[in-house]
Protein backbone atom coordinates (compact mmCIF):
# COMPACT_ATOMS: atom_id res chain seq x y z
CA UNK A 1 0.00 0.00 0.00
CA UNK A 2 1.17 2.84 -1.26
CA UNK A 3 1.09 5.99 2.37
CA UNK A 4 -0.62 8.79 1.93
CA UNK A 5 1.91 10.94 2.26
CA UNK A 6 5.30 10.41 1.24
CA UNK A 7 7.34 13.06 3.63
CA UNK A 8 5.68 14.51 6.90
CA UNK A 9 7.39 17.16 8.38
CA UNK A 10 6.86 16.98 12.00
CA UNK A 11 7.31 20.93 13.78
CA UNK A 12 7.46 19.90 17.16
CA UNK A 13 8.11 16.10 18.46
CA UNK A 14 6.07 15.91 21.66
CA UNK A 15 3.15 13.89 22.81
CA UNK A 16 1.10 14.75 20.16
CA UNK A 17 3.44 14.99 17.67
CA UNK A 18 5.20 12.34 18.60
CA UNK A 19 2.46 9.84 19.08
CA UNK A 20 1.14 10.94 15.45
CA UNK A 21 4.23 10.39 13.62
CA UNK A 22 4.40 6.46 15.68
CA UNK A 23 0.53 5.82 14.81
CA UNK A 24 1.08 7.24 10.85
CA UNK A 25 4.06 5.30 10.32
CA UNK A 26 2.92 2.26 12.24
CA UNK A 27 -0.39 1.86 9.83
CA UNK A 28 1.38 2.20 6.32
CA UNK A 29 0.14 6.11 6.39
CA UNK A 30 3.45 8.03 6.50
CA UNK A 31 6.61 7.07 4.25
CA UNK A 32 8.90 9.23 5.81
CA UNK A 33 8.79 11.60 8.96
CA UNK A 34 11.51 14.34 9.28
CA UNK A 35 11.31 16.10 12.86
CA UNK A 36 12.22 19.65 13.60
CA UNK A 37 12.18 21.24 17.51
CA UNK A 38 13.97 23.31 19.46
CA UNK A 39 16.05 20.76 21.86
CA UNK A 40 18.30 18.20 19.48
CA UNK A 41 18.46 15.71 22.60
CA UNK A 42 14.48 15.10 22.39
CA UNK A 43 14.60 14.96 18.24
CA UNK A 44 17.42 12.23 19.04
CA UNK A 45 15.14 10.50 21.81
CA UNK A 46 12.38 10.34 19.45
CA UNK A 47 14.34 9.08 16.51
CA UNK A 48 15.50 6.42 18.98
CA UNK A 49 11.73 5.59 19.63
CA UNK A 50 11.16 5.20 16.31
CA UNK A 51 8.85 8.14 15.72
CA UNK A 52 11.04 9.85 13.47
CA UNK A 53 13.06 8.67 10.64
CA UNK A 54 14.95 11.98 10.55
CA UNK A 55 16.42 15.10 12.40
CA UNK A 56 15.98 18.44 10.79
CA UNK A 57 17.43 21.32 12.95
CA UNK A 58 16.62 23.96 10.22
CA UNK A 59 12.78 24.64 10.61
CA UNK A 60 12.76 25.84 6.63
CA UNK A 61 14.68 22.44 5.73
CA UNK A 62 12.65 20.18 7.68
CA UNK A 63 9.06 21.33 5.05
CA UNK A 64 11.29 21.18 2.00
CA UNK A 65 9.73 18.31 -0.09
CA UNK A 66 7.16 17.28 2.63
CA UNK A 67 3.96 16.76 1.24
CA UNK A 68 2.37 17.58 4.65
CA UNK A 69 3.46 19.47 7.42
CA UNK A 70 2.23 19.06 10.55
CA UNK A 71 2.59 21.90 13.51
CA UNK A 72 2.61 20.37 17.07
CA UNK A 73 4.19 23.27 19.00
CA UNK A 74 2.15 25.72 21.34
CA UNK A 75 -0.54 27.29 19.34
CA UNK A 76 1.46 30.81 19.78
CA UNK A 77 4.17 29.82 17.42
CA UNK A 78 2.07 29.16 14.76
CA UNK A 79 1.80 32.07 12.72
CA UNK A 80 5.53 32.95 13.14
CA UNK A 81 6.57 29.34 11.91
CA UNK A 82 4.28 29.68 9.02
CA UNK A 83 5.81 32.80 7.92
CA UNK A 84 9.28 31.07 8.02
CA UNK A 85 8.21 28.39 5.98
CA UNK A 86 5.74 29.48 3.34
CA UNK A 87 8.98 30.14 0.93
CA UNK A 88 10.16 26.52 1.46
CA UNK A 89 6.75 24.96 1.26
CA UNK A 90 6.94 21.93 -1.89
CA UNK A 91 3.60 23.31 -4.60
CA UNK A 92 0.38 21.24 -3.26
CA UNK A 93 1.57 20.53 -0.12
CA UNK A 94 -0.92 20.59 3.20
CA UNK A 95 -0.15 21.92 6.11
CA UNK A 96 -2.39 20.88 9.56
CA UNK A 97 -1.58 21.20 12.99
CA UNK A 98 -2.97 19.37 16.68
CA UNK A 99 -3.67 22.48 18.56
CA UNK A 100 -6.30 23.37 20.45
CA UNK A 101 -7.40 26.95 18.81
CA UNK A 102 -8.76 27.21 16.25
CA UNK A 103 -11.05 30.63 15.28
CA UNK A 104 -9.16 33.49 14.47
CA UNK A 105 -6.14 31.28 14.24
CA UNK A 106 -7.15 29.48 11.07
CA UNK A 107 -8.34 32.79 9.60
CA UNK A 108 -4.75 34.06 10.33
CA UNK A 109 -3.28 30.24 9.34
CA UNK A 110 -5.40 30.26 5.90
CA UNK A 111 -3.75 34.29 4.93
CA UNK A 112 -0.29 33.54 5.63
CA UNK A 113 -0.43 30.22 3.62
CA UNK A 114 1.37 30.93 -0.06
CA UNK A 115 -0.77 30.04 -3.49
CA UNK A 116 -0.18 26.06 -4.01
CA UNK A 117 -0.71 24.95 -0.22
CA UNK A 118 -3.71 24.41 1.93
CA UNK A 119 -4.07 25.20 5.89
CA UNK A 120 -6.40 22.77 7.56
CA UNK A 121 -6.84 23.13 10.86
CA UNK A 122 -7.33 19.18 12.69
CA UNK A 123 -7.83 19.08 16.81
CA UNK A 124 -7.48 15.59 18.40
CA UNK A 125 -9.02 15.39 21.68
CA UNK A 126 -6.17 13.30 23.08
CA UNK A 127 -3.16 13.85 25.56
CA UNK A 128 -2.20 13.31 28.90
CA UNK A 129 -1.13 15.56 31.66
CA UNK A 130 2.86 14.36 30.70
CA UNK A 131 4.17 15.96 27.95
CA UNK A 132 7.04 15.30 25.95
CA UNK A 133 8.10 12.36 23.24
CA UNK A 134 8.85 9.85 25.69
CA UNK A 135 5.22 9.39 26.92
CA UNK A 136 4.30 9.09 23.11
CA UNK A 137 2.11 6.44 21.91
CA UNK A 138 0.92 4.82 18.58
CA UNK A 139 -2.41 4.33 20.16
CA UNK A 140 -3.16 7.59 21.59
CA UNK A 141 -5.70 8.37 19.36
CA UNK A 142 -7.73 4.83 19.21
CA UNK A 143 -11.32 6.03 20.19
CA UNK A 144 -10.68 9.69 20.73
CA UNK A 145 -12.28 12.16 17.96
CA UNK A 146 -10.24 14.62 15.96
CA UNK A 147 -12.26 17.73 14.99
CA UNK A 148 -11.05 19.17 11.58
CA UNK A 149 -12.25 22.94 10.81
CA UNK A 150 -12.35 23.41 7.60
CA UNK A 151 -13.49 26.49 5.63
CA UNK A 152 -14.70 28.02 2.19
CA UNK A 153 -10.75 28.12 1.32
CA UNK A 154 -9.93 24.45 2.31
CA UNK A 155 -8.91 22.11 -0.46
CA UNK A 156 -11.85 19.52 -0.25
CA UNK A 157 -9.16 16.80 -1.76
CA UNK A 158 -6.40 17.62 1.01
CA UNK A 159 -9.33 17.43 2.95
CA UNK A 160 -10.39 13.92 2.42
CA UNK A 161 -6.82 12.31 3.01
CA UNK A 162 -6.35 14.43 6.10
CA UNK A 163 -9.39 12.91 7.49
CA UNK A 164 -7.94 9.39 6.11
CA UNK A 165 -4.96 10.01 8.18
CA UNK A 166 -6.49 10.35 11.30
CA UNK A 167 -9.81 7.70 10.88
CA UNK A 168 -6.30 5.32 9.99
CA UNK A 169 -4.88 6.06 13.39
CA UNK A 170 -8.20 5.20 15.15
CA UNK A 171 -9.60 8.85 15.54
CA UNK A 172 -13.53 9.44 15.06
CA UNK A 173 -13.12 12.80 12.47
CA UNK A 174 -16.08 15.33 13.42
CA UNK A 175 -15.73 18.35 11.33
CA UNK A 176 -16.69 21.29 12.76
CA UNK A 177 -17.02 25.26 12.02
CA UNK A 178 -13.49 26.96 13.77
CA UNK A 179 -15.46 29.34 15.71
CA UNK A 180 -17.61 26.58 16.86
CA UNK A 181 -14.90 24.40 17.92
CA UNK A 182 -13.42 27.89 19.90
CA UNK A 183 -16.67 27.98 22.09
CA UNK A 184 -16.39 24.20 22.63
CA UNK A 185 -13.51 23.73 23.76
CA UNK A 186 -13.18 26.83 26.18
CA UNK A 187 -16.04 24.79 27.92
CA UNK A 188 -14.94 21.44 28.51
CA UNK A 189 -11.08 21.99 28.10
CA UNK A 190 -9.64 25.76 28.86
CA UNK A 191 -11.62 26.25 31.17
CA UNK A 192 -11.25 23.27 33.13
CA UNK A 193 -7.33 23.99 33.01
CA UNK A 194 -7.81 27.43 34.00
CA UNK A 195 -9.32 26.34 37.38
CA UNK A 196 -7.01 23.56 38.14
CA UNK A 197 -4.27 26.58 37.51
CA UNK A 198 -6.42 28.62 39.98
CA UNK A 199 -6.63 26.29 42.65
CA UNK A 200 -3.59 25.14 43.11
CA UNK A 201 -2.04 28.53 42.73
CA UNK A 202 -5.09 29.98 45.46
CA UNK A 203 -3.88 27.20 47.57
CA UNK A 204 -0.19 28.44 47.86
CA UNK A 205 -1.15 32.48 48.26
CA UNK A 206 -2.90 34.00 51.87
CA UNK A 207 -5.19 33.43 52.53
CA UNK A 208 -5.36 29.42 52.09
CA UNK A 209 -1.45 28.49 52.67
CA UNK A 210 -1.21 27.31 55.47
CA UNK A 211 2.47 24.82 56.34
CA UNK A 212 1.98 21.49 55.55
CA UNK A 213 -1.64 22.36 53.73
CA UNK A 214 -1.39 20.13 50.77
CA UNK A 215 -0.10 17.01 53.01
CA UNK A 216 -3.70 16.57 53.88
CA UNK A 217 -4.94 16.54 50.36
CA UNK A 218 -6.92 13.66 49.29
CA UNK A 219 -7.27 11.93 45.75
CA UNK A 220 -10.07 14.11 45.02
CA UNK A 221 -7.64 17.02 45.05
CA UNK A 222 -4.82 15.55 43.24
CA UNK A 223 -7.20 14.12 40.07
CA UNK A 224 -9.23 17.67 40.61
CA UNK A 225 -5.64 19.39 39.53
CA UNK A 226 -4.01 16.82 37.88
CA UNK A 227 -4.32 18.96 34.51
CA UNK A 228 -2.79 21.89 36.84
CA UNK A 229 0.88 19.59 35.89
CA UNK A 230 0.62 20.70 32.18
CA UNK A 231 2.47 22.38 29.94
CA UNK A 232 2.26 26.05 30.98
CA UNK A 233 3.37 27.50 27.96
CA UNK A 234 0.87 25.49 25.46
CA UNK A 235 -1.91 26.77 28.48
CA UNK A 236 -0.99 29.89 27.97
CA UNK A 237 -1.30 30.37 24.25
CA UNK A 238 -4.55 28.44 24.60
CA UNK A 239 -5.87 30.64 27.17
CA UNK A 240 -4.50 34.08 25.14
CA UNK A 241 -5.12 33.19 21.35
CA UNK A 242 -8.77 31.49 22.77
CA UNK A 243 -9.41 34.51 25.01
CA UNK A 244 -12.80 35.82 24.31
CA UNK A 245 -14.04 32.52 24.77
CA UNK A 246 -12.25 31.86 27.40
CA UNK A 247 -13.40 34.59 29.18
CA UNK A 248 -16.89 34.37 28.76
CA UNK A 249 -16.54 30.77 29.61
CA UNK A 250 -14.75 31.93 33.26
CA UNK A 251 -17.69 34.91 33.72
CA UNK A 252 -19.86 31.95 33.33
CA UNK A 253 -18.57 29.83 35.98
CA UNK A 254 -18.46 32.51 38.02
CA UNK A 255 -21.72 33.55 37.83
CA UNK A 256 -22.74 29.84 38.83
CA UNK A 257 -19.74 29.84 41.44
CA UNK A 258 -21.59 33.09 43.35
CA UNK A 259 -24.92 31.17 43.25
CA UNK A 260 -23.42 28.38 45.04
CA UNK A 261 -21.83 30.96 47.51
CA UNK A 262 -25.08 32.96 47.85
CA UNK A 263 -26.60 29.03 48.40
CA UNK A 264 -23.85 28.61 51.19
CA UNK A 265 -24.63 31.87 52.84
CA UNK A 266 -27.72 32.09 53.13
CA UNK A 267 -28.03 28.18 54.28
CA UNK A 268 -30.30 27.22 51.71
CA UNK A 269 -29.94 23.34 52.22
CA UNK A 270 -32.88 22.54 49.17
CA UNK A 271 -32.05 24.57 46.73
CA UNK A 272 -27.58 23.27 47.40
CA UNK A 273 -28.81 19.83 47.33
CA UNK A 274 -30.73 20.08 44.10
CA UNK A 275 -27.66 21.86 42.44
CA UNK A 276 -25.19 18.91 43.35
CA UNK A 277 -27.81 15.97 42.61
CA UNK A 278 -27.88 17.88 39.20
CA UNK A 279 -24.50 18.19 39.10
CA UNK A 280 -23.49 14.33 39.71
CA UNK A 281 -26.43 13.68 37.56
CA UNK A 282 -24.47 15.52 34.84
CA UNK A 283 -21.07 13.86 35.61
CA UNK A 284 -22.48 10.57 35.42
CA UNK A 285 -23.47 10.63 32.20
CA UNK A 286 -20.64 12.37 30.61
CA UNK A 287 -18.79 9.06 31.37
CA UNK A 288 -21.41 7.17 29.11
CA UNK A 289 -21.52 9.94 26.81
CA UNK A 290 -17.42 10.88 26.05
CA UNK A 291 -15.06 8.66 24.43
CA UNK A 292 -11.78 7.81 26.40
CA UNK A 293 -9.17 9.67 24.51
CA UNK A 294 -5.80 7.98 26.57
CA UNK A 295 -5.89 3.72 26.00
CA UNK B 1 -5.57 -10.30 72.42
CA UNK B 2 -9.02 -8.34 73.74
CA UNK B 3 -10.22 -5.77 71.45
CA UNK B 4 -9.67 -2.41 72.16
CA UNK B 5 -13.83 -2.28 71.67
CA UNK B 6 -15.98 -5.37 73.08
CA UNK B 7 -19.29 -3.76 70.94
CA UNK B 8 -18.82 -0.85 68.68
CA UNK B 9 -22.32 0.76 67.06
CA UNK B 10 -21.76 1.73 64.01
CA UNK B 11 -24.14 4.41 62.68
CA UNK B 12 -24.64 4.77 59.39
CA UNK B 13 -22.87 1.93 57.05
CA UNK B 14 -21.67 3.16 53.98
CA UNK B 15 -18.39 3.40 52.37
CA UNK B 16 -16.62 4.82 55.38
CA UNK B 17 -18.48 3.44 57.94
CA UNK B 18 -18.56 0.22 56.37
CA UNK B 19 -14.18 -0.29 55.73
CA UNK B 20 -13.80 1.32 58.90
CA UNK B 21 -15.97 -1.70 60.54
CA UNK B 22 -14.47 -4.27 58.27
CA UNK B 23 -11.29 -3.07 58.95
CA UNK B 24 -11.64 -2.73 62.65
CA UNK B 25 -12.56 -6.63 62.61
CA UNK B 26 -10.18 -8.11 60.72
CA UNK B 27 -7.89 -6.59 62.75
CA UNK B 28 -9.05 -7.89 66.03
CA UNK B 29 -10.11 -4.41 67.30
CA UNK B 30 -13.06 -4.38 67.30
CA UNK B 31 -15.37 -7.27 68.79
CA UNK B 32 -19.07 -7.38 67.83
CA UNK B 33 -20.21 -4.71 64.99
CA UNK B 34 -23.84 -3.24 65.47
CA UNK B 35 -24.96 -1.70 62.26
CA UNK B 36 -27.78 1.30 62.22
CA UNK B 37 -28.53 2.61 58.89
CA UNK B 38 -32.23 4.15 56.97
CA UNK B 39 -31.96 1.10 54.73
CA UNK B 40 -32.92 -2.67 55.48
CA UNK B 41 -31.21 -3.35 52.40
CA UNK B 42 -27.88 -1.77 53.06
CA UNK B 43 -27.48 -3.11 56.24
CA UNK B 44 -28.27 -6.64 55.16
CA UNK B 45 -25.63 -6.08 52.58
CA UNK B 46 -22.96 -4.80 54.97
CA UNK B 47 -23.63 -8.38 56.95
CA UNK B 48 -23.34 -10.61 53.89
CA UNK B 49 -20.04 -8.50 53.29
CA UNK B 50 -18.90 -9.18 56.94
CA UNK B 51 -18.63 -5.70 57.98
CA UNK B 52 -21.36 -6.28 60.92
CA UNK B 53 -22.59 -8.46 62.72
CA UNK B 54 -25.65 -7.46 63.74
CA UNK B 55 -28.68 -4.93 62.13
CA UNK B 56 -30.30 -2.91 64.58
CA UNK B 57 -32.85 -0.76 62.91
CA UNK B 58 -34.19 1.21 66.09
CA UNK B 59 -31.14 3.53 66.70
CA UNK B 60 -31.61 3.68 70.58
CA UNK B 61 -30.96 -0.09 70.70
CA UNK B 62 -28.02 0.00 68.60
CA UNK B 63 -26.21 2.03 71.24
CA UNK B 64 -27.30 0.15 74.17
CA UNK B 65 -24.12 -1.57 75.32
CA UNK B 66 -21.70 0.03 72.87
CA UNK B 67 -18.54 0.43 74.04
CA UNK B 68 -17.83 3.10 70.94
CA UNK B 69 -20.39 4.22 68.70
CA UNK B 70 -18.79 5.88 65.51
CA UNK B 71 -21.19 8.53 63.52
CA UNK B 72 -20.55 7.47 59.54
CA UNK B 73 -23.80 9.43 58.86
CA UNK B 74 -23.63 13.05 56.81
CA UNK B 75 -22.44 15.69 59.29
CA UNK B 76 -25.84 17.55 59.13
CA UNK B 77 -27.45 14.76 60.96
CA UNK B 78 -24.88 14.39 63.63
CA UNK B 79 -26.90 16.75 66.41
CA UNK B 80 -29.86 14.63 66.04
CA UNK B 81 -28.69 12.08 66.53
CA UNK B 82 -26.83 12.98 69.45
CA UNK B 83 -29.93 13.73 71.06
CA UNK B 84 -32.08 11.14 70.27
CA UNK B 85 -29.28 8.25 71.62
CA UNK B 86 -28.22 10.51 74.60
CA UNK B 87 -30.21 8.65 77.02
CA UNK B 88 -29.43 4.68 75.77
CA UNK B 89 -25.39 5.40 75.92
CA UNK B 90 -23.83 3.33 77.94
CA UNK B 91 -21.72 4.91 80.99
CA UNK B 92 -18.10 5.18 80.04
CA UNK B 93 -18.34 4.91 76.75
CA UNK B 94 -16.96 7.04 73.31
CA UNK B 95 -18.91 8.53 70.78
CA UNK B 96 -16.60 9.40 67.65
CA UNK B 97 -17.24 10.09 64.05
CA UNK B 98 -15.64 10.12 60.42
CA UNK B 99 -16.76 12.89 59.17
CA UNK B 100 -15.23 15.82 56.99
CA UNK B 101 -16.44 18.86 59.73
CA UNK B 102 -15.04 19.76 63.03
CA UNK B 103 -14.87 23.44 64.30
CA UNK B 104 -18.16 24.31 65.70
CA UNK B 105 -19.79 21.36 65.09
CA UNK B 106 -17.51 19.13 67.81
CA UNK B 107 -17.89 21.90 70.38
CA UNK B 108 -22.12 21.27 69.92
CA UNK B 109 -21.44 17.82 70.15
CA UNK B 110 -19.45 17.66 73.23
CA UNK B 111 -22.45 19.87 74.67
CA UNK B 112 -25.27 17.02 73.90
CA UNK B 113 -23.22 14.25 74.97
CA UNK B 114 -23.95 13.32 78.48
CA UNK B 115 -22.43 12.84 81.61
CA UNK B 116 -20.31 9.47 81.56
CA UNK B 117 -19.73 9.30 78.31
CA UNK B 118 -17.14 11.58 75.80
CA UNK B 119 -17.74 12.76 72.06
CA UNK B 120 -13.58 12.22 70.04
CA UNK B 121 -14.04 13.91 66.41
CA UNK B 122 -12.14 11.73 64.11
CA UNK B 123 -11.72 12.16 60.27
CA UNK B 124 -10.02 9.86 58.00
CA UNK B 125 -8.85 11.80 55.11
CA UNK B 126 -9.47 8.56 53.00
CA UNK B 127 -12.87 7.56 50.28
CA UNK B 128 -13.56 7.88 47.23
CA UNK B 129 -16.31 9.26 44.71
CA UNK B 130 -18.15 5.48 45.34
CA UNK B 131 -20.62 5.72 48.24
CA UNK B 132 -22.24 3.26 49.53
CA UNK B 133 -20.75 -0.20 51.79
CA UNK B 134 -20.59 -2.39 48.66
CA UNK B 135 -17.47 -0.15 47.68
CA UNK B 136 -15.92 -0.45 51.00
CA UNK B 137 -12.49 -1.87 51.72
CA UNK B 138 -10.64 -2.84 55.39
CA UNK B 139 -7.98 -1.25 53.05
CA UNK B 140 -9.56 2.28 52.80
CA UNK B 141 -7.53 3.30 55.58
CA UNK B 142 -3.79 2.05 54.62
CA UNK B 143 -1.44 4.80 54.58
CA UNK B 144 -4.20 7.77 55.03
CA UNK B 145 -4.02 10.39 58.09
CA UNK B 146 -6.95 10.62 60.12
CA UNK B 147 -7.05 13.33 62.08
CA UNK B 148 -8.66 13.55 65.86
CA UNK B 149 -9.66 16.58 67.34
CA UNK B 150 -9.39 16.81 70.96
CA UNK B 151 -10.48 19.66 72.78
CA UNK B 152 -10.11 20.65 76.75
CA UNK B 153 -13.26 18.38 76.80
CA UNK B 154 -11.60 15.41 76.06
CA UNK B 155 -10.95 12.13 77.97
CA UNK B 156 -7.37 11.35 77.76
CA UNK B 157 -7.33 7.21 77.76
CA UNK B 158 -10.20 7.44 75.50
CA UNK B 159 -8.62 9.46 72.98
CA UNK B 160 -6.04 7.27 73.49
CA UNK B 161 -7.99 3.97 72.38
CA UNK B 162 -9.77 5.71 69.48
CA UNK B 163 -5.47 6.78 68.50
CA UNK B 164 -4.59 3.20 68.50
CA UNK B 165 -7.73 2.08 66.52
CA UNK B 166 -7.07 4.39 63.89
CA UNK B 167 -3.49 3.25 63.67
CA UNK B 168 -4.51 -0.16 64.01
CA UNK B 169 -6.17 0.00 60.57
CA UNK B 170 -3.70 1.82 58.90
CA UNK B 171 -3.94 5.20 59.52
CA UNK B 172 -1.36 7.73 60.48
CA UNK B 173 -2.83 9.60 63.33
CA UNK B 174 -2.93 13.78 63.38
CA UNK B 175 -4.09 15.96 66.44
CA UNK B 176 -5.13 19.12 65.81
CA UNK B 177 -7.47 22.37 66.89
CA UNK B 178 -11.02 21.53 65.95
CA UNK B 179 -11.10 25.11 63.90
CA UNK B 180 -7.92 24.45 62.27
CA UNK B 181 -9.22 21.21 60.90
CA UNK B 182 -11.94 22.69 59.10
CA UNK B 183 -9.88 25.82 57.53
CA UNK B 184 -7.72 23.05 56.30
CA UNK B 185 -10.16 21.18 54.93
CA UNK B 186 -12.15 23.79 53.00
CA UNK B 187 -9.06 24.27 51.16
CA UNK B 188 -7.90 20.96 50.27
CA UNK B 189 -11.69 19.18 50.02
CA UNK B 190 -14.15 21.13 50.51
CA UNK B 191 -13.72 23.82 48.20
CA UNK B 192 -12.55 21.44 45.06
CA UNK B 193 -15.63 19.92 45.87
CA UNK B 194 -17.53 23.01 45.33
CA UNK B 195 -15.63 23.90 42.17
CA UNK B 196 -16.11 20.73 40.86
CA UNK B 197 -19.98 20.85 41.52
CA UNK B 198 -20.24 24.74 40.13
CA UNK B 199 -18.21 22.95 36.76
CA UNK B 200 -20.57 20.46 35.98
CA UNK B 201 -23.92 22.99 36.99
CA UNK B 202 -21.67 25.96 34.40
CA UNK B 203 -21.15 23.33 31.19
CA UNK B 204 -25.23 22.48 31.68
CA UNK B 205 -26.88 26.23 32.16
CA UNK B 206 -26.65 29.16 29.07
CA UNK B 207 -24.32 30.34 27.87
CA UNK B 208 -21.78 27.72 27.88
CA UNK B 209 -24.06 24.05 27.27
CA UNK B 210 -23.84 23.36 23.96
CA UNK B 211 -25.71 20.18 22.32
CA UNK B 212 -23.27 17.40 22.35
CA UNK B 213 -20.92 19.42 24.18
CA UNK B 214 -20.32 16.93 26.93
CA UNK B 215 -19.27 14.39 24.00
CA UNK B 216 -15.80 16.14 23.25
CA UNK B 217 -14.84 16.65 26.78
CA UNK B 218 -11.56 14.27 27.06
CA UNK B 219 -9.73 12.88 30.21
CA UNK B 220 -8.84 15.83 31.90
CA UNK B 221 -12.47 17.20 32.80
CA UNK B 222 -13.22 13.55 33.39
CA UNK B 223 -11.10 13.88 36.29
CA UNK B 224 -11.15 17.19 37.20
CA UNK B 225 -15.15 16.76 37.91
CA UNK B 226 -14.73 13.19 39.18
CA UNK B 227 -15.43 14.28 42.66
CA UNK B 228 -18.57 16.08 41.47
CA UNK B 229 -19.99 12.76 41.36
CA UNK B 230 -19.53 12.47 44.89
CA UNK B 231 -22.73 12.23 47.75
CA UNK B 232 -25.08 15.62 47.46
CA UNK B 233 -26.10 15.27 50.54
CA UNK B 234 -23.05 14.60 51.78
CA UNK B 235 -21.37 17.93 50.60
CA UNK B 236 -24.31 19.61 51.13
CA UNK B 237 -24.02 19.25 54.91
CA UNK B 238 -19.93 19.86 55.07
CA UNK B 239 -20.84 23.26 52.62
CA UNK B 240 -23.50 24.44 54.98
CA UNK B 241 -21.73 23.45 58.46
CA UNK B 242 -18.29 24.46 57.53
CA UNK B 243 -19.94 27.52 55.92
CA UNK B 244 -17.52 30.45 57.34
CA UNK B 245 -14.03 28.19 56.19
CA UNK B 246 -16.18 27.53 52.81
CA UNK B 247 -17.04 31.31 52.20
CA UNK B 248 -13.67 32.35 52.41
CA UNK B 249 -12.22 29.58 50.32
CA UNK B 250 -14.45 30.61 47.97
CA UNK B 251 -13.47 34.00 47.88
CA UNK B 252 -9.76 33.12 48.00
CA UNK B 253 -9.98 31.38 44.70
CA UNK B 254 -12.59 34.10 43.26
CA UNK B 255 -9.94 36.47 43.65
CA UNK B 256 -7.44 34.10 41.85
CA UNK B 257 -9.93 33.74 39.34
CA UNK B 258 -10.11 36.84 38.75
CA UNK B 259 -6.44 37.39 38.20
CA UNK B 260 -6.49 35.28 35.73
CA UNK B 261 -9.13 36.49 34.27
CA UNK B 262 -7.25 40.09 34.00
CA UNK B 263 -4.21 38.30 32.87
CA UNK B 264 -6.11 36.90 29.59
CA UNK B 265 -8.09 40.07 29.52
CA UNK B 266 -5.47 41.65 28.81
CA UNK B 267 -2.76 39.61 27.01
CA UNK B 268 -0.09 38.61 30.19
CA UNK B 269 2.23 36.59 28.45
CA UNK B 270 4.19 36.50 30.95
CA UNK B 271 2.20 37.10 33.67
CA UNK B 272 -0.01 34.01 32.92
CA UNK B 273 3.51 31.99 32.62
CA UNK B 274 4.43 32.67 35.47
CA UNK B 275 1.49 31.81 37.36
CA UNK B 276 0.77 28.59 35.29
CA UNK B 277 4.87 26.98 36.08
CA UNK B 278 3.93 27.85 39.82
CA UNK B 279 1.02 26.21 39.56
CA UNK B 280 2.32 22.87 37.97
CA UNK B 281 5.48 23.08 40.26
CA UNK B 282 3.10 22.80 43.07
CA UNK B 283 0.66 20.27 41.54
CA UNK B 284 3.87 18.18 41.44
CA UNK B 285 5.28 18.52 44.48
CA UNK B 286 1.65 17.68 46.69
CA UNK B 287 2.33 14.50 44.68
CA UNK B 288 4.97 13.72 46.27
CA UNK B 289 4.05 15.07 49.95
CA UNK B 290 0.46 13.84 49.82
CA UNK B 291 -0.43 9.99 51.38
CA UNK B 292 -2.46 7.82 48.83
CA UNK B 293 -5.45 7.50 50.61
CA UNK B 294 -7.64 4.75 48.33
CA UNK B 295 -5.72 1.63 48.12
Amino acid sequence: MKPLFSRVAIVGVGLIGGSFALAGKEKGLVGEAVGFGRRRENLERAKRLGAIDRIETDLRKSVEGADLVVLATPVGTFESLMKEIATSLTNGSLVSDVGSVKGKLVERMERLTPKGSCFIGAHPIAGKEKSGVEAASSRLFVGARCILTPTSRTDRSGLKKISELWEGVGATVVEMDPLLHDRLLAAVSHLPHVLAYALMEALTQPPLAVEGLLGFSAGGLRDFTRIAASSPEMWRDIALLNDREVLSAIDAYRATLDRIREMVAKGDKEGLLKLFERAKKTREGMSAQSRRDVP
